[in-house]
This record gives C-alpha cells, structure tokens and sequence, in this order.
C-alpha cells in the first residue's frame, strides 16, 4: 500500500508582494522562520491577525514566499470564530469568496476575497504520480489509521514538479482523526478521477 | 443500507446532585431549555466555566438531568484551548482523566478527574440493535456523504430501551465531514465485534 506522510495546516495565509508592503511597510521581505516540506516554501516569523463581524483570529502565520494573490486558509471551527462561511475549495480557487479585514504592524487592509477552507489534498511530485498512475486533480481514497480511523474521500491529486509527496489536512480534520504531522497515511484506492 | 440520524455534540458538561449545588447553591433545580432527542435528556439553560492551564472554555452547557459522576465533555480543538490532554473515551469511563476547575454563579470546584473527548458512537434502542443483528459495545463502519466525505470507522455501538437511534460525533468531527445535526449517516458494515 502506498504511504503518504501527512502533514497538518494550521491557519495561515498567503500575502501579495503588494499587500506584505501594506501590512508591513514599503519595501519590506519576509523573515524564514522555517523551511516546508514543499520546496521553497516557508513558515515566515511575520504574522497578521484577521477580523471578522463576529472575532478575531490572532497570530495567523504567514507562508511565503509572495504569491500573486492573497489567500486565507482556516478551519471551519476558524470561520465559526469570524463570522464568516467560508467555503471548501482547492488552493488558489477564490473566485467569490468571502473577504476579510487583515491587520499587520504597518497598516491595514480589507481583501474582497479570499478566505477559504483549503480541501484536503495530496501533493506527488511527477515521477511518484506517473509511478503510481495517478493524475493531477484525480480524487483519492486514503486512510489514517489509529483510536480515531477515519477514511478520508475526495483527496485532491496535485502534481507537480515543484511538489514533495505529502497529504495535507487542515486542524479540524486531524482532530476529528487523531492524527498530527509525520503521521502517515495509507492511499487506499485511486478511483473517481 | 440502515441510515442513522445524526446530532453533533458541542462541548457539554454532566454534573452530579452534589456538584449542581456547589456551583448553583443548596437545593438549586436545572431549568430545562431544550428536550435532547435521547429520552429524559435536557439542555439546561443553566451553564458553566472550565479554567484550564492554558486557556478557559465559557458557556459550557448543561445536558440534564443529574447523573452520578460529572463529566466534561470537549473537543480535542478545546482541550487544546484548556491546555489539557483530555483522552479519547466512552461516555461514563473517565478513570485516570485529567480533572479541570469549575466556576458556577453560586461558587467554584475542581474535579480530580472526568475531563474527556468522547468517542464517536450509536445510540440503538434495544429493538432495533436486535433487527439488526448489532450488540452493545460493537466496533461499526458508518459514512458521512458530502464534499468532505468521511468514513468513520471504530464508532461504538451502545444499546439500552432507554435510548433513541442517534450517532453522535464533536465538533472537530462534524467540521472534518461538513456535516451537522440532522444529517443522515449510512452504516457500512457492522465488523470488529
């Protein structure tokens, strides 16, 4: 059976190079406070707090580097905490999403959209995808084993030569299945593509 | 294939005679805001505070009547919150859990014990367990549809004349499926006795 490790996404955010100067000041650069396990990407030390009509989420950790749009990924416990219904979609998918109000130490800013609970997925890089015969956007069967077990349907395929093999969940599902980073999955079946 | 309504179960808190008392006063009677679909079982309008080492849970209802033992019963996204490593159990075997202060209007306690994350589980009444050739304690299969499909395995049956056909699942799981009260889950198989 194939093993994938798991890793778990808490909240965080992706900024604009253009929004990183509104919320940080002109000119700014984000500082690496880790490297990811997708190559390239970082934990920054910067964080932004987010305001919704309801609360508001503090210290949600930037992932850079600048993407061309901004993006924020919560849990559905999270949305319940702002006040917002933010929908399940696909990263980089934010077409009528909710905004929201973003507080940084430089200034402030209300994006119009983009607030999204991230569908779980699994990044292959190419030449694991074409080893197994999996492609990309393929809907997965996989499994995560413990006091918890839970099948998870509907795991989005992303490939890409840009990718390390790892299956992303967001906190209210690694709760629900008692499952944390470096845990690892088990593909069951690659149906429904 | 045998469907099985759903109620998600929020944080909640059962409090025996002795503990209603310390927290509410001397011969204080629950005051019922709303009937649970298990017979006999109320939400009270009454609530009550957990203060952990980390972080405090507010409004914490009551499920009435009365029972033996009190028991607080949280997510795993709370127990983070409370800074406490609540464990998954059964409803009722709460030997060797971690015990949490408790405010009340009338006054405060600690429990030594009887903090939980409840293992998700069934609610058969006798004669339907019997239909169905299903026994108290079984290990069962169940399936949430939806665009987060999940598949719930170790959900626990439990049988009594005393009970109505419910699953029951928390808050980590019912955001984990994108489901909610009233949802209908589908029993898969019934293994692992």
């Amino acid at each position: 059976m194939i093993q994938i490790p798991l890793g778990v996404s808490a909240r965080h955010i992706h900024l604009s190079a253009e929004h990183i100067e509104q919320l940080f000041g002109k000119g700014y650069q984000l500082n690496v406070k880790k490297q990811l396990s997708q190559p390239g990407q970082f934990a920054a030390e910067e964080t932004v707090i987010a305001v919704g009509p309801r609360g508001t989420l503090e210290q949600i950790r930037i992932v850079g580097p600048a993407r061309a749009v901004t993006q924020l990924e919560v849990s559905r416990t999270d949305a319940v905490t702002l006040g917002l219904n933010a929908p399940l979609r696909a990263s980089g998918n934010i077409a009528g999403t909710p905004g929201v109000k973003l507080i940084g130490p430089a200034g402030e800013l209300t994006i119009v959209e983009g607030l999204i609970v991230t569908a779980r997925h699994i990044h292959f890089h190419t030449s694991d995808a074409v080893k197994w015969g999996i492609i990309d956007k393929q809907l997965l069967t996989v499994k995560l084993e413990g006091e918890r077990s839970l099948i998870f349907e509907r795991v989005i395929a992303r490939v890409s030569d840009r990718y390390a093999l790892e299956m992303h969940i967001d906190t209210d599902e690694a709760n629900a299945a008692g499952a944390k980073t470096g845990d690892i999955a088990h593909l069951l079946t690659s149906v429904d593509a």
